[in-house]
C-alpha cells in the first residue's frame, strides 16, 4: 500500500496510482485529525472525495503516530493525551475517538486503536501493554457505528514469543474481518523480527487478510510473503525516491552518484512505469542535481511501481507453486551474491 | 510557452504539457550549457530525447541569463565572459558559442545572441548596445550550420523610440524567419513598456511570428495580443503556482489564505485541467499548508492551462472579429472594476 500520510501519496496523482496498479492507499488518522480535521474530509464525502483517489483506502488508528510524534504524551486506561506536533495544543485520542475519526474519514478498512511498545521494552511492559490493547480492541469494536467499514485488529506482544502467543489467541477470538501484525519494524534486529512475524502469521486465520504494518523494503516483502503475509505499507519507496534512490532487481541505484549522470539507460529496463518508459538515468540524475521537482516525483513513481510488480511476481510464483525458488533467485540477484 | 529552464517545466510531465495544450516549450541555453552540458543533451538526440517532450522547443541565446545570473561579467565586442553561478568557473559566451550550443540542444527555434540592457540605461548605452547586438546577429547567422532550425532575431532599443526604430529597421533587414521583441519586462513601468511593444510589433513583418520575451502575466498577454504579439514565455504561471496562487478570470486566488481551506469548490469552474476536475480549493489549500509536493504541481498545471485557454479564447475572438470587446470584458472581470 502506498502511504498517503496527509491525504496524498507524496508527489503522485491518483491517476498515476491507478496506472501503476495500486490497490489500496493508506492514510493517517493522527495527521488528518490534526490537519485539516476529519470534518472537512467528511464534508467531501470521505477520503475518495477529498483526495480524488477512488479507493479503496485503509486508515491507521493513530496509535503509532501518537507515540512517535505527539509530545508530552500520557498513556492510561482511557487512552493517550498528547500535545500536537503542529501547534502544541492538547489532544486526547481514545479507542472511541479513533474510530469516530476513522468513520469520518470513511476508509474501507479501519484499524483498532492500539499501543505499539517501543523496542527494546521489558517483558512486563509489553505484557501490560498488550492486555490494554486487547481491552482497547473491545472498545474500538463497541464504538463502531458504520457497517460498511472492516475493522482490523492488531496483534502485539513485541519480540516475546509467549506474549505474541497470548495476544494472538485473544485477538483472533474477536473474529474481526482482518488482522494486522503490529509492533514490528520499530528498531528490533531482523533476527528478532522474522520469528515474531512467522509465529503471528502462522496463528492467524487462513481466510482473512494478514497485514504487516510499517514494513516495505523489497527484501522484507519477499521474506514476509513466504511467512504468509498479504498486505504491507511503508513510506520507504517514496522516501528513498525523494532521496534519489531507485529500486531495481539489481539492488538500489543511487542517482546522486556521478556515474549515473552519463548513463543513457532507463532506471530499470524491466519496468513499465512512466519514468522508465521516457527517461534515461542521465536525465533523472540531472534533475536531482538541478533540484527539480520532477526528480522526486518520477523516482517515487518508479519505486512504487517496482514494489507493485514485485508483489505481482510473487503472486504468480505462488500460483505456480515455486515461490521458494523464485524468492531465492530474486534475493541472489538483488544482493549480488551478498546473501 | 511554458518555461523549462533546466530541461523540465517545474513539476510537470511532458504528458501533462501535451494534455493541457502546450505548443512550444522554452529551454535555457545558459542553464543547460553549464549543467548538464550540451553534449549530454546532444547524446540524447537533443531536447526531445533528453526531456521526453516531443516538441517543438525554443531555446534562448543565453544572453539574458548571463546578464542576470553570471558573476563578474565582462562584455566586449567578442562576447561575454563571466563566472558560472554554479561553481564559479570562468565561461565565455559569444554569438558563435551560443549558436553551437543551441545546435547541440536541437530546438526547432533558436535565438540570436543579444545584449539585453538593464532598465534604466542611458540613451548612449542602449545605442551602443543595440549596434553591437546587430553585429552579433550577423555573426549568429554566420555561425549557423543546421538548416532545420529557425533562428529568430531580437529587436532591442530599450524604451527609446528613436533607438527602437533603428533596431527594428536594421533587424528586419536580416529577413530571419521570426522576430522577438527584447529588452522588455526588465523593470520598466507599463507606461513605457506598452508603447515600445506597440512600436516594435507594428514594424515587424505581418507574416512572421512576433515573440515578446519574458512577458506572461494574463493582463500583459491580453494587452500585447491587441498590439500584434503572437508568442510569449514567462515563468510566472509556474512560479506563482509554487507560491500558492491560482489564476482565474476573477483574478488571482491566494490559496495560502484561511478562507480557501473551507471552500468546497474547484479552483476555477471554467477550467478543464486535472486539478480543477478533481480537487476542491479546500484540498489544495490543505496540501499547501501540509507542504505537500502535489500542491505546487497542481497549481502550476492549472496556471499553465489557464494561460493556454486565455490565448485560445483570444484567438477565437480575433477570428470572430471582436477582440477589443472580448479583451475589455475579460479585463473588467479580472480586475473587478479596478480598471
Ligand atoms: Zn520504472
Ligand atoms: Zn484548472
Amino acid at each position: 500500500m502506498p502511504v498517503g500520510t496527509q491525504g496524498t501519496v507524496k508527489g503522485i496523482s491518483p491517476q498515476e496510482l491507478t496506472d501503476i496498479g495500486s490497490q489500496v492507499v493508506l492514510a493517517n488518522t493522527y495527521h488528518l485529525m490534526l490537519r485539516p480535521g476529519e470534518e472537512l474530509v467528511r464534508a467531501h464525502g470521505g477520503l475518495p472525495g477529498f483526495t480524488a483517489y477512488p479507493g479503496p483506502f485503509l486508515t491507521d488508528s493513530g496509535g503509532f503516530q501518537v507515540m512517535s510524534l505527539g509530545h508530552m504524551r500520557q498513556i492510561d486506561e482511557r487512552g493517550v493525551t498528547f500535545r500536537s506536533h503542529l501547534d502544541g495544543s492538547v489532544v486526547e485520542l481514545t479507542p472511541e475517538r479513533s474510530v469516530a475519526v476513522q468513520e469520518a474519514l470513511g476508509a474501507d478498512v479501519i484499524m483498532a486503536f492500539d499501543e505499539c511498545p517501543p523496542y527494546p521494552a521489558t517483558h512486563d511492559y509489553v505484557k501490560r501493554s498488550l492486555e490494554r490493547t486487547l481491552r482497547w480492541l473491545g472498545r474500538s469494536l463497541e464504538a463502531q457505528t458504520r457497517a460498511d467499514q472492516a475493522l482490523f485488529a492488531i496483534v502485539q506482544g513485541g519480540v516475546y514469543s509467549d506474549l505474541r502467543e497470548v495476544s494472538l489467541r485473544e485477538t483472533v477470538a474477536f473474529g474481526t474481518p482482518g488482522f494486522a501484525i503490529g509492533g514490528m519494524a520499530v528498531g528490533e534486529p531482523k533476527e528478532e523480527m522474522y520469528p515474531a512475524v512467522a509465529q503471528t502469521a502462522e496463528g492467524l486465520p487462513e481466510n482473512k487478510p494478514r497485514y504487516l504494518m510499517g514494513v516495505g523494503h523489497p527484501e522484507d516483502l519477499v521474506a514476509s510473503i513466504a511467512l504468509g503475509v498479504d498486505m504491507f505499507d511503508c513510506v520507504y519507496p517514496t522516501r528513498t525516491g525523494r532521496f534519489g534512490y531507485a529500486l531495481t532487481d539489481d539492488g538500489r541505484i543511487n542517482l546522486n552518484n556521478a556515474a549515473s549522470r552519463s548513463q543513457l539507460l532507463p532506471l530499470d529496463s524491466d519496468c513499465d512505469c512512466y519514468a522508465c518508459r521516457h527517461y534515461t538515468r542521465a536525465y533523472l540524475a540531472h534533475l536531482i542535481r538541478a533540484e527539480e521537482m520532477l526528480a522526486p516525483r518520477m523516482l517515487s513513481l518508479h519505486n512504487l511501481r517496482y514494489l507493485h510488480r514485485l508483489v505481482e511476481r510473487a503472486r504468480e510464483a505462488i500460483v505456480q507453486g515455486d515461490y521458494q525458488a523464485w524468492a531465492l533467485a530474486w534475493g541472489e540477484r538483488y544482493f549480488k551474491g551478498k546473501l
